[in-house]
């Protein structure tokens, strides 16, 4: 590789030109007052040394850092390696660069903005089911572009949303639960704290007949994992609540859920049915084939990335909820064809 | 939030003082010339406004933005999300950064490294074992402060590593099948041209007996995923090739051998057993429960940016090699006691 052997500093070109370290720094500032003769110098001094100002020093003056806060919650889930996937790949195709921000632990909005005021970023992306409307208006309200990914779906959103209509998803579910036969069914949710999963048993429960609504148990899985879907399905079968089909959360906890029917003898689908929502990777592993919705990832993140660009462009540009339809994957968690139960 | 309505700028710090811009910057630039009645103004108007200069400005400066690269090819490996989820954590708890890089397309180290000196990294985790270590000396060259985690390990390494020594994890593994009475061992790596696949490979056949080495079939999966392990097991199935245990690359490929094995009637362990590397999350799920090599991934990754901080003080510092023990989680893949075959 054809590179200087050491990153050459501000301070080396001062030191060479022979002028101050606020002189380099004026010279690579748009605008900024420099004299011709301390400009000459300290052009010589950087080329001679192969120096080039920062896309930071630049962004000081232009405002644009093209870093992008990658905020999320959900580095448990499978899932989500496949969504930093689409988004560092897609933000790079846009010569933007993504800011990864853990929320996982010791950071709560107030910490996450303040940082990522810090640096300058030019926009937000917040990747999460679980994390409320108001997590991100908050940057939108402090002036900060942002657009939340597997947000809450509104017709009349306060800050930019693009993803799934949880509350359709959960219809969806039920009318297929239906059409397959199933007359007893469950829901296994997420947590119950997330609007994902709040929106997905609202609309599972209102599209079920009557008749099967008023014996559709409800439990949450305390996280979108597979280890709280195992255990939340553990526990039901240790309560001795059985159903011939369950909606589960997510994937991963449709996964766990499968697993914990396995290990007390129970088979998917000839015993129980499973149907759960993202679509990732693992659900379509052989031996797992799981019966689940799909969010059309791929198109999520272009729909993402384009609305922030478009916010960088005019950050008072009103907020806009961009929708996608779930598609069915017909795995092999639910039988094909109506018959009792 | 107590938050300003707007990211207040440079510039409206500017106005509001009746100064430059360029008296603004210098007046929170250490070390740049100012004068009083310019500082107390630009201070005034700052504190009036609710300014407060980016890390990247008092970086130019200071040459440290606490901004760390991380770099990766293994986005499609469900162990780097743990990867991630654990830099992202241990690299905030030290208020260090992580600008996310995906080489998984179209980044090569040219063009990663012209981006991170762009951004002015204080260093580079590059996080792969599939990487040479020849794209990490790139950065090392170019006085990028370098740490590559599950590296190869070397005696006399060219830069900072950390990570096993996968030369002793395949003598390991071929020692386990040895006491598990396993006469009929086969190695299904992962791609062949990875650092990692080539050190167990050669750790592995060394250990064998010479007898077991000779008849020892040796395949390559050509990702570290469960799809190419799941092909390439398949692919032996249909050679009529069988082993009584296999060597798998790492976790998902030797998940996706398992399913291909059952998928043919093959059960695991009665008939077939497979010791991976890695110890992910999901080895353990119920229903997989992989016995595998397990990497201590914090202890790696704790080493890691300890290193990397010791780096950013003394750049100068000779490349040392960090290396840790796999440790074997004795999961439900390999039969317990040894008995013919």
């Amino acid at each position: 590789m054809a590179l200087a052997k050491k990153r050459v500093t501000l301070k080396e070109v001062a030191e060479r030109a022979g002028v101050s370290r606020s002189a380099v720094s004026r010279t690579f500032t748009p605008g900024a007052s420099v004299s011709d003769e301390t400009r000459r110098r300290v052009e010589n001094a950087a080329e001679a040394l192969g120096y080039s100002p920062s896309v930071l020093a630049s962004g000081l003056s232009t405002g644009r850092t093209k870093l992008i806060g990658l905020v999320s919650n959900n580095f448990r889930n499978p899932f989500y390696l496949e969504v930093f996937d689409a988004f560092t790949r897609t933000l790079q195709s846009r010569d933007l660069r993504p800011l990864l921000v853990n929320l996982s632990e010791q950071f709560d909005a107030d910490d996450a903005l303040a940082m990522l005021r810090q640096y300058s970023v030019d926009g937000v992306v917040v990747a999460s089911s679980t994390l409320p409307p108001a997590f991100s208006s908050a940057f939108s309200d402090a002036g900060l572009p942002v657009v939340h990914a597997f947000a809450r779906h509104s017709e009349i959103p306060d800050v930019n949303t693009v993803g799934i209509d949880n509350v359709a998803c959960g219809r969806m579910a039920a009318d297929l639960l239906m059409a397959r036969g199933y007359g007893q069914v469950g829901f296994l949710g997420g947590p119950q704290t997330a609007a994902s999963t709040a929106d997905r048993q609202a609309g599972f429960l209102d599209a079920l007949p009557a008749g099967v609504r008023a014996k559709c148990p409800v439990y949450h899985a305390n996280d979108y994992s597979f280890q709280a879907g195992y255990a939340a399905m553990a526990d039901i079968i240790a309560r001795g609540v059985s159903r011939r089909a369950w909606f589960c959360g997510d994937d991963a906890i449709s996964i766990g859920a499968k697993a914990a029917l396995e290990a007390s003898a129970k088979s998917v689908p000839q015993d129980v049915g499973i149907v759960g929502v993202n679509g990732m990777d693992i659900a379509a592993w052989q031996g797992i084939e799981l019966t689940t919705f799909r969010q059309p990832l791929q198109a999520i993140v272009d729909a993402v990335v384009e609305r922030l660009a478009q916010l960088m462009e005019d950050p008072d540009d009103a907020p806009r909820a961009i929708r996608f339809e779930p598609q069915l994957i017909d795995g092999a968690t639910l039988r094909q064809r109506p018959k009792n139960g």
